[in-house]
């Protein structure tokens, strides 16, 4: 993670000295679909959140890789799962004044389990647990607050809208 | 803005030495709309993400405010909007491993233009652009990716997901 600040001239010519900013790496999260409608989620404890929660499978790009290539890696090493259709549901800057990092969101349809989770690496804190759920069960979910993330969040919402049988 | 580090114990037992946290301030946001189905945005230069991009109204809680009457704050200062029903869209930590921030995000109904805008304070780098779209033509400009950020685009998801006319 970096941390500086900097020297901002505005378009109407105003200058902010001391602008802060923050940069973590940008990462890729995935809302996979399996054939019958159930989204995959997972249940982990969330240092950022103090709790568990229930969350995507996302992770950071690495060196070279694009977003949709580490969403892909980041969902068979998570949870164990494949999809065979891929669509962006947007990047976006996680904090607007701040920078900090940048998520790219992806639908995945026809996902299917192809082998065992495993090899998540160093990021994650802890044990994942892997279950699926219908999706409209998935919006209760963040509607009992029980999921955390503004990322998870947000790109389930965007998958609803996204799905127009999910509407 | 705070940043700092900290060591780590994990439930099953393995230690994080130097685990690095960044703090905000809490801030809170809101999709206000109108009695004929348009929704209050704005567009303003965005710093994090170093373009003009379409958001919807926002700030940081002050001392005190709870995170409703922050939303009816700045709804009224920025675009100069009032709106008579409001409901919790939900509190999301802004990331999951850094803590960084919680989003407050509502939806506030029966919205309409009280006053001009103005008292914005100092939070706002750059003059505010305010207008109105129907809904589904907001969601348009997310996956046309005029919304930079992902605190408006999960904002706006979730407002469509909680108001059944709207999907």
């Amino acid at each position: 993670m970096e941390v500086g600040e900097e020297r901002v001239e505005l378009p109407d010519g105003r200058i902010i000295d001391e602008f802060l900013w923050v940069r973590t790496r940008e990462f890729a999260i995935v809302v996979a679909i399996t054939p019958d409608g159930q989204v995959v989620l997972e249940r982990s404890y969330k240092h950022g959140a103090r709790r568990v929660a229930v969350s995507l499978p996302a992770g950071y790009l690495e060196e070279g890789e694009s977003p949709r290539d580490t969403a892909r890696r980041e969902l068979l090493e998570e949870t164990g799962y494949e999809a065979e259709e891929w669509k962006s549901l947007g990047s976006f800057t996680v904090d607007g004044n701040y920078g900090v990092s940048v998520e790219h969101a992806f639908l995945a349809t026809h996902a299917r389990r192809a082998r065992d989770p495993g090899g998540a690496g160093h990021d994650d804190l802890e044990e994942i647990e892997v279950f699926t759920l219908p999706l409209s069960e998935a919006i209760g979910l963040i509607e009992r607050g029980e999921v955390a993330q503004l990322s998870s969040a947000a790109a389930l919402a965007l998958a609803v809208v996204a799905l127009p049988s999910a509407r």
